[in-house]
């Protein structure tokens, strides 16, 4: 077959039909970059054997908007979220598949930037791209590349994680800052120029888990805080667990120029999108040998101790201040950063 | 929580930001309407077991339009095309999950006949929708809702189903009539109004599968022509098994309602979308029995013998036609008929 422009040429309608244009994409773009022996068998699906135990699967589409961002893209982004939505069940992710909605009239060069940079980020996290699906879709019914990634890995025996294990008494710990990624991409989106110092913490969090469990396999609960931040996250943990959470402000680590940029922006950084952070809550024993763990680790460096969960029926997260009052940290009721994944 | 309006209410950019009004629809709707044990535990993963045997995986983003089509809509479309490519491989379909990309401003009302649809769909074909995900994009950045699938299954030891495995001598089948499809939902999107006797085969084919693999567990190539038609699906196996494949014009069944509606649009059946049709490739001595049984099946009632595998290094796929001539059936090599499926 011939070549593709892949340097001055645009997706066309042709390159969704399932004829010998979507081959080419499929063969010299996708199965190029991912390249493994399961993708290359080039069935519709992909066959494998799994590791005994219980099977995780998740899903995650990304539209966020720019496409490209400090510290990522939608390329990267789509398996660092399905990865660590895996690993936060507990579970060692092992492959994934990738749904590509292309715009007609989307620069080839582009979407051959943002493949290389999924085939990156798998090979980075340990992970393979095993089968996937190209859809082409009008000029103005699209939005350059939306991205379906989903996945599945194994969870070891023993391991029970999930978000409703939180009990009173139990200690709350996050991996690092909060709100690099959002902030990051609304600099970005809006022009708001706060210098090349503010990146996207986007990442694969499965090595942070594996050294987490290996040191402390009675983790209850893991959860990224990605849409809705920090906030939505243990609002739905409390609710699931039926307990109440208490955070202590002056512990949750916050970079300055997020800080600033919050400030300016006129949002709270608990509200804030991260992309390679998680929160680990574990019985209060536990939660010193798990911390050093967790710091040890690259991508747990800023880790911190930031609350704890308490019997309440009302099932609350709240805040002990500064100052030394106290507030209510509820759910975001609508919208706050549109398009951030 | 407050309910939503399902009667009146529209897509909004809260739906997909993270918080309560995300929370909300996903509870109210996406829940209720595929309740099952896994999905209940609402962690951002399914957790599960699977049965012995290889695992296949499968994704599908449908960007069909229009949305609702004569024999179905793109939420039982989601369903059959991911059920049908797990089964293709020869595998039982187990759990789906489904991201949804949904347009601001999109009535809720036809959010909910959609998810409705998905659940029917999976309910009768026997299969989980165990995990899923919403975003919401601004007005004029898609087209109402695209939906992706992705599924697991497993494969039985012995069956050994794969596009490679078409062997010179070996007899191709398919089991319906051609063209349903991709005739129904271009009848409706042109407006052609042929008649409500054209509606689209979309079904899950994985039941006619398991009929086909226990009287004949040496099938050696199943596939579903969906995009490209059956013209792409054979130019796929000729390729990947490295063999030419010869049809009998007259043995493949064709609607005349579809026949004529081809003409009229300069469409040819062959390469018209499929989405409840299946090919198979077995050995010739296989072929009788196997036709025996897809007849006897609701899904195969239409089967027939339609041609053979041939040695041929050029990897053609030819027709003899009724004629007695000899044509070639080559890949579409751009644009057919655009979001089809």
């Amino acid at each position: 077959m011939m070549g593709m422009d892949l340097q001055n040429g645009r997706v066309e309608m042709g390159h969704g039909a399932g004829g010998r244009a979507m081959a080419r994409l499929i063969g010299q773009l996708f199965v190029e970059a991912f390249d493994n022996p399961i993708l290359r068998r080039e069935h519709d699906a992909a066959v494998f054997d799994l590791p005994p135990g219980r099977v995780v699967m998740s899903t995650d589409t990304f539209v966020i908007s720019p496409l490209f961002f400090p510290g990522g893209d939608i390329g990267s982004l789509a398996v660092h979220g399905t990865v660590n939505d895996i690993a936060m069940a507990g579970a060692v992710p092992k492959y994934l598949t990738a749904g590509f909605v292309l715009e007609e009239g989307f620069p080839l060069a582009d979407l051959a930037r943002i493949v290389d940079s999924m085939a990156r980020a798998a090979r980075d996290a340990g992970v393979e791209i095993v089968t996937g699906d190209t859809k082409v879709v009008e000029r103005g019914h699209g939005d350059g590349v939306y991205i379906n990634t989903a996945g599945v890995g194994v969870v070891a025996d023993g391991v029970d994680i999930a978000g409703d294990r939180a009990r009173p008494g139990d200690r709350v710990l996050i991996s690092g800052t909060l709100g690099d990624h959002g902030v990051a991409v609304m600099s970005k989106r809006e022009n708001l120029g706060f210098g090349t110092d503010l990146v996207s913490d986007s990442a694969a969090l499965n090595g942070l888990v594996a050294d987490m469990l290996a040191a402390c396999p009675g983790i209850r609960v893991l959860r990224d805080p990605t849409r809705g931040g920090l906030a939505a996250t243990l609002n739905e943990i409390a609710q699931q667990s039926g307990v109440g959470i208490e955070l202590m402000e002056d512990a949750i680590p916050v970079r300055g120029a997020v800080k600033s940029a919050c400030e300016l922006l006129g949002l709270d950084p608990l509200y804030v999108a991260n992309e390679g952070k998680l929160i680990a809550i574990c019985a209060d024993q536990d939660a010193g040998r798990l911390l050093a763990v967790m710091r040890a680790h690259e991508r747990g460096g800023d880790a911190h101790i930031i609350g704890s969960v308490l019997a309440d029926q009302r099932r609350f997260v709240r805040m002990k201040t500064r100052l030394g009052g106290t507030r209510m940290v509820d759910w975001i009721s609508g919208e706050q950063l549109p398009r951030i994944c």
